[in-house]
């Protein structure tokens, strides 16, 4: 393929695969450094591996910290960019802005320590330093090297408030709160079920619904230790332990919890929780999917299969202004804040 | 495990996997022939493959109608449901009532001749003539056996009005007209642009758009024939040509027959049309995928690298009254009448 000689805001002028396809879809990326004119370059300093991408690494490898270090160098390499072939995720990473490309209408500045928002899975990126700073032990990877932003795509500045790793991990989950808000926002005093309302997702899914008017709220997770953790921030009325694959326990646990539920947030990076979650929802209610784990065909089939008037929308990670939400939430709300800070 | 003694509304009493999955998600399910007491029987007369499941299997077997038939009698026998093992999906049924278990809510008298709106992919089913009436080179299956509903299940008594072929080509894809029209009905005077709108879901979905208030109806077609065929119905304002797996061609298209989209509806059972879609479509609007063939990774990190404000809904194939609706839409307009009529 020629290479493009103008810049598309999507990234595609950086699409090295024959086939015409989003940077997210694609094979290959082109990592030149330098910009088109609507870009920006970031100068690395960490990559956070998406939890079911680093998970999926870990057990290939066995735990063999060494290996899964060469394959991420291998993947970057080989892609232009952080994409696991088998979970198809990435992550997102920090850095420094280095350059503005004089079209850009991102709002960065030169020296603007960010975060991107959107996912490693379509940002050009080249790793420099072998990932030597890392053990291939941890979703956090320490890395010097540089990425590069296109014209339509997000990134945050890190606030100067909070520390750093709390910032990050509320940013990786952002979008799920805002989408959470608006749905519930909807349906007038609405009981809300969230499925791993411990988790970071789950418990900024749970501050959200309260904000924006839920009438009872639900917080479903799988053990005992999460019901201890929940319960003490306050941020659901009702705490149930239930395994969200089991359609009739999940089903069961929300009913009796004061369910069913007009909104259900599902938010466990499991598969076959599809069932239980229309199960778990009154009819003409809401289910939103953030799992990258839930299966499109399950979805829809089970739903016809349960003659289930359910409305299910894929949880997308981008609404405006998430990030600064997300963070208000967390710097306003004390639960949420002494969750995340007990799982950094 | 043990056999249930008592009936569940979703079937789970006949799911025979060890694991606790809904009847959807089962590896087998048991077909005996006693009925619980919430459960219909049908005899069946008529199979109706999945389109995506049924070109898999010519695929596969080069065409070969032995090897097909043989297949599905062989996934039949062995699950105890038909569904395709590489494509997930089934097909849906025609039959007669044989039997109505005493606490059936579904209304139907043994008798009545119906088609059932629930996925094969759940549906109990024992095939008794090897399919000896079949040439396993078409979608549409003669078959002698029966199959069995749950309590909480559907089922249309055939119309008969109107030749069978035809009502059941309308049930098969009934969801996606009535969901559209919800979803256009929320916006007002909006854009719509179905891609695939010379199908049998897209022109009952354009025709649903336009009783429901759109605006202006772009339909998108693969190529020149198709265009003019749905250009003769006179369902669209606009009907442009594009390759909906191109995500830029498919954004350009549509922009220039007035777009973008308020409401993207989805109807083309492809791979890879998740880009194109969210381009086509304004900020604040909606995506319906209602092609089995989404990803739901590529909509959700698609959505999210474009940064693209957009809801996407996961295309329930269950709408309260779907079938009535869908066949109402068919009878009082003669395009889409035409439309499926040329496609018997």
């Amino acid at each position: 393929m020629a290479r493009a000689s103008t810049s598309d805001p999507t990234g595609l002028h950086r699409v090295l695969d024959d086939a015409l396809v989003l940077p997210q879809a694609a094979q290959r990326l082109d990592t030149r450094e330098e910009l088109w004119p609507d870009e920006v370059r970031i100068r690395v300093e960490k990559l956070n591996l998406d939890a079911a991408s680093f998970r999926q690494l870990e057990r290939k490898h066995a735990g063999d910290g060494e290996q899964v270090r060469a394959e991420v160098l291998d993947i970057v390499s080989t892609r232009g960019k952080m994409q696991n072939p088998e979970t198809g995720s990435g992550g997102m990473l920090v850095g420094t802005v280095e350059e503005v490309g004089p079209e850009s209408t991102l709002g960065l500045s030169v020296g603007d320590r960010v975060a991107t928002l959107v996912s490693l899975t379509l940002t050009p990126l080249v790793i420099q330093d072998g990932l030597s700073n890392w053990d291939g032990r941890g979703e956090q990877v320490p890395c010097d090297g540089y990425a590069v932003l296109f014209g339509r795509s997000i990134a945050a500045v890190i606030p100067d408030d909070l520390p750093a790793d709390l910032s990050l991990s509320v940013m990786d989950v952002c979008g799920a709160p805002a989408l959470t808000a608006r749905v519930v926002a909807d349906y007038a005093e609405p009981t809300v079920a969230v499925i791993g309302g411990g988790g970071k997702s789950g418990s900024l899914s749970l501050a959200a619904a309260r904000q924006a008017g839920a009438g009872r709220l639900i917080g479903v997770v799988p053990h005992q230790a999460e019901a201890d953790l929940l319960r003490a921030t306050g941020l659901a009325d009702e705490v149930v332990i239930a395994d969200a694959r089991d359609p009739i326990a999940l089903r069961d646990a929300v009913k009796k919890a004061g369910g069913p539920a007009d909104v259900t947030v599902v938010c466990v990076d499991v598969p076959g929780c599809e069932g239980g979650a229309i199960l778990a929802t009154a009819e003409q209610g809401t289910v939103i999917f953030f799992s990258m784990a839930t299966s499109f065909s399950a979805a829809a089939l089970g739903a016809e299969g349960l003659a289930a008037d359910v409305k299910m929308i894929v949880g997308n990670g981008y609404v405006p202004g998430h990030a600064a939400y997300a963070m208000e939430l967390l710097r306003t709300n004390e639960g949420v804040r002494n969750l995340f800070e007990g799982r950094l």
